[in-house]
């Protein structure tokens, strides 16, 4: 039975993850320090991401075929596989053992972005990566906080929006195993960033939005003032521009702007292409209230083809942000 | 008679219109404060937006077919559509309210990137946002300040280079509408956004730019020295590099850097496809004099095709910045 | 006989260049001037770019024609063109003129990306900017630091990771001239950024990359622990996502972060366009030891079809930084 990793994870296609009671031993952050004593009683501050934790953590993803040959994915059980895979998630300092069972029919790998990986984990048919149907193999993925080295430059952390994919199905690139449905999100956090109420995995892959049939796309449900996590990925051959209406996010790590003299340019329209990344954090509905809003590619004639759908944000009553 | 916003506005296609005699109230900013007494006497600081207005401010487009059958445009008379429309400007915190009266033929509608409205304002068939011909329908659009929130996060602010779209001709999502002239930029300037003398708007779409015949582009005038604003839209099915010869701007809000530590990446071109936008400011011929710079996109046969035009920037003996 | 600039250069296809030794005044700057003395004792800090020369640098390059009419080329010597060309540098506020022997059987020139020319170096035909076959021509290009203007704002300095190319064999744009060889990096220092133990070149111009036979892309090589330059150059009329297994960069004008708390994206994969350009500094291994690591397009059929190579990482026992 796998052991799930400590801070997951999205259900594909839209469903609802409540995280913040999943969370303890919250790091006091810069973020929370400013807040004076009145303010501190007036409203909840968000819930930040922890420290890492020290021991390796370990994580099961089951490969199997999807019904009606429709191509494969990653599951946390046996049997279950879904497009896209589960979210994985790292605080940066953190080790992730990752191991592949293969049940498919094909033999797979496991090549991640992002993160940090010796040359026998990079899930390539050229390093010697791939697991045949019914074996399995445990890649390792490590992460690192940003820090100073001897020569006085400072190496970037780890933390960003990022993915793992098959690299073997179909071509040396993976090509067929990306385009049916080997895929899935890894979030690296920094401690103290702000923990979402509600992840949305959000893949384009050719004209298919989350493995869906062609033409259709996933409808995701949000509570208004929920603080929600969207992370895109994208596969293939094209390139798209991802719009969101109604909301926003920043061109930075984390889309939250830091403080109200941060420029980063505020988009709410992205070019992506294959095998880039990004995600965000929104608050749903935050001021301009609940109703159906469409995401959608922007290229015309792929929204036309059905590369659009809907993010149904309702009022549930709840206290708003 | 329409209403013009206070800030407006570009002429399409190049023409030169003086900003700063327009307007009134200027704010002191950061970026004036710094001057000390001797220096603000040597040379004028640069005019920056104002604060915003409390009052909404109220705009009239007027969508009609464009002469011969070459599709539809909005313009701010009656019977005079432009391609783009005309350049609309808000300040964070101002709502305008946009009341589109349709004297096209077909039924069009209105949808806004960046800002916030309820989902009746979103202009897309789904959510009901459509006009007919002969009717008229008023599109709300809210922006604000960025601030912190209760849970102590920052939301960012509306401030941006935006633009408006018809959501409906041709598909529902405006397919035929973007492809034939129905578009325009919305400029969000923050208190202290420097103004620009003059502002260039160069949309485009597939391989046309700002809706001339295939295979030509406009000619751009401006006078050496001044602040000039381009705001750069596309539309369509094409992704671009949109490259300025001899002129270059920071990758961030404003194209502009905030002091010689600004670590943003300088561009001269930049990816961009259907529905990014982008803007910046760059003082016409600075460091490199007169001519005829041109602008073009360099995807090399598109700008074989006519998908190139030129700057010109003429030495008239006013004094530089 | 040619002048070589001061501050050369990569050869073409991965070879590698020491850098540090040709480096003398170092300046000292922020970023060294933090370390301590027990710290400086410990480790040695690393190089970076000297103040700007204040006379200016000559360069000359030698445009001629590949074997077995395979396109053309530039070189620092007669008869010894290469592609990509040589990679050319200036630290800020540096004036390079750079004088091109037109030794090849057609019209060329030479027009660049991020840096200041008077109208007559912009190297297009519109502007009588060729250079005929047996003839030559000297093309001025000017950098400058970042500096307030007299009305207050801020105007951005020179630096980034730019290229030059033909603008006029095949088209008015240089259309066969970028497809046939005709380009090279031109790298901008600001006085105190890090300086490289090894530089690589990558060009992608449609599905060849650094003008290597179709389907076969170069192998580079690097020492554990170097300090290594990449310079990601796109051209023609394709888009491509730029991925580099193992290692990864910041989103902004150096690649690298500032410090801890610096929040730009990092990448390791990036959507890039003709004419697109950017660049970033590596320790070639860190933290992820030694290995052939994939760099490659992202785009599964461009990959599929050969843009995709190797950096080999060899341990050769040298002290990491």
């Amino acid at each position: 039975m796998p052991t799930r990793p400590d801070a997951p994870t999205e259900q594909a296609r839209g469903s609802r993850v409540r995280r913040r009671s999943l969370l303890t031993g919250l790091l006091a952050t810069p973020l929370a320090a400013v807040a004076g004593p009145a303010q501190a009683e007036e409203a909840p501050r968000v819930a930040v991401a922890r420290r890492p934790r020290r021991k390796p953590r370990e994580v099961t993803l089951y490969a199997a075929d999807l019904p009606d040959g429709a191509g494969w994915g990653f599951g946390l059980e046996p049997g279950e596989p879904t497009v896209p895979g589960p979210t994985l998630e790292m605080v940066e300092g953190e080790t992730l053992r990752v191991t592949v069972v293969n049940q498919a029919t094909t033999t797979v790998s496991l090549h991640v972005h992002g993160v940090d990986y010796d040359i026998d984990s990079d899930g390539t048919p050229m390093n010697g990566g791939t697991v045949a149907p019914g074996a399995e193999r445990t890649y390792v993925w490590r992460s690192h906080a940003p820090h100073r080295r001897r020569d006085r430059t400072w190496a970037s952390g780890s933390a960003g929006y990022w993915h793992y994919h098959d690299h073997s199905v179909g071509s040396d690139h993976g090509t067929m195993g990306v385009q049916k449905g080997l895929y899935g999100a890894l979030v690296v956090r920094r401690p103290g960033d702000p923990l979402p109420d509600q992840q949305i995995v959000c893949v384009f892959a050719d004209v298919i939005v989350n493995g869906m049939p062609a033409g259709q796309a996933p409808t995701f449900h949000s509570r208004l003032g929920d603080r929600v996590e969207w992370i895109m990925i994208t596969h293939g051959e094209l390139f798209h521009t991802f719009h969101l209406h109604g909301h926003r996010w920043a061109d930075n790590r984390t889309g939250l702007v830091q403080d109200a003299r941060d420029e980063s340019r505020l988009l709410d329209t992205r070019v992506t292409g294959p095998a880039d990344s990004f995600g965000f954090q929104v608050i749903a509905g935050e001021r301009v209230g609940p109703g159906a809003w469409m995401y959608h590619c922007h290229v015309q004639h792929h929204s036309d083809f059905g590369m659009a759908g809907h993010w149904h944000i309702a009022d549930e009553g709840h206290p708003h942000h």
